[in-house]
């Protein structure tokens, strides 16, 4: 599976957050990192060019600072000239059937404001319904949205698991099973250089291993459930 | 009352919708049309001079054609230059506190494709929630949308209503009432200068006879309920 991830933000430099996603993409899968404001910063996109960009990859994700509850303005134009009628809709536009769309998005208010009665009024799922409708129109298939609340108060820990949660957003296959958890450590586990072990490495070691006795639990208690049933 | 039109379209001169829209709007009134991509065709906006312009309206009206479910870019732009922290939210920005907001949308879609199970998959009032979120975020009152679906398809007679419904979203206090739709006409009808009567004056005209109709209506039912009442 290859993942293009589109992103949009016009002072990434000055966004921890961002700094701090893409540090943790490895270079050696299947990743096209994308930023847009760096590419075009006069605002002309080169259509084609990103057109075939697209039919490259299987696993689209907007990547922003969740601006006025939208994307920022580059990726907006984006959308408008590189989604065109007779590419990602219309009677001709098939390029993006098939593929799946999913968005990560850092977010400088905290979670429960995102409610209604809450400070923002409405819920990350609410607002992000003209994307679901893009994704409707163009025959992707929308994936949870990774919403990245108040990113620069989270602790050392919570900064390394979603760093995992995000890894897995751009590479798991979609399943969300225990099985295809399992299968994504396995292999992320298989391609650690134990020689090169650092604090991040050790940490997803102990969430491998975390899973493992979670899956072990589950095989216990259907045991048990199964021996009431004698 | 004075209203803002911020008008958005990147081919403004192509689209029937806006220049038939716009040719309706009185010059005497108290509306201003900002045609953002005339003013800003290198996407470089005059932060300062918008906010002026915000500051001396009491409404404020974002005029586009939904394009991806949302706006064109350039007021997407706008959105995030203008209506910076300090002026529109946070602490010291109450610029636009008490203000009303509305929309007004071109669709190039029929309106019943707009719901779950439609083409579209969702309504307009949920694809446009981030808007409703900028107007709470704001302090602004947010009007009902006016959506023009399929324009291009409307009888001569529709688009007439449109005009009317279009100038009322414009200029009308925002009361439904019956009586302030009453009062609407009537400040129409005493600046109608009637040497100058055309089609567009005349239906206006019979407009409001058919509203004083209506009226004359209501009261007669309310009669008879009194009288049963007795």
């Amino acid at each position: 599976m290859k993942t293009l991830v589109i992103l949009s933000h016009p002072e990434i430099k000055e966004s921890g957050s961002q700094q701090y996603l893409l540090s943790s993409i490895p270079e050696n899968k299947n990743i096209t990192v994308h930023h847009l404001e760096s590419i075009y910063p006069d605002f002309n996109i080169d259509v084609e060019k990103e057109q075939e960009l697209l039919k490259r990859h299987d696993r689209i994700i907007f990547q922003f600072p969740f601006y006025w509850y939208t994307a920022p303005a580059l990726l907006k134009k984006w959308q408008d000239d590189v989604l065109a009628d007779g590419f990602a809709y219309g009677k001709k536009g098939k390029a993006l059937i098939g593929k799946e769309f999913g968005l990560v998005l850092s977010i400088g208010v905290k979670k429960e404001e995102y409610q209604a009665g809450g400070r923002e009024g409405f819920s990350i799922d609410e607002l992000t319904k003209p994307f679901q409708a893009m994704a409707l129109k163009t025959g992707m298939t929308f994936l949870k949205t990774l919403p990245i609340f108040q990113f620069s108060y989270l602790t050392e820990n919570q900064k390394m698991s979603l760093l995992i949660r995000y890894q897995q957003y751009l590479t798991r296959e979609k399943d969300d099973s225990l099985e295809a958890r399992e299968r994504w450590f396995i292999q992320e586990l298989s391609e650690t250089d134990v020689t090169k072990l650092n604090n991040g490495d050790q940490f997803v070691l102990d969430q491998a291993i975390e899973f493992i006795e979670e899956n072990r639990d589950t095989i216990d208690e259907l045991k048990i459930v199964l021996d009431q049933m004698k």
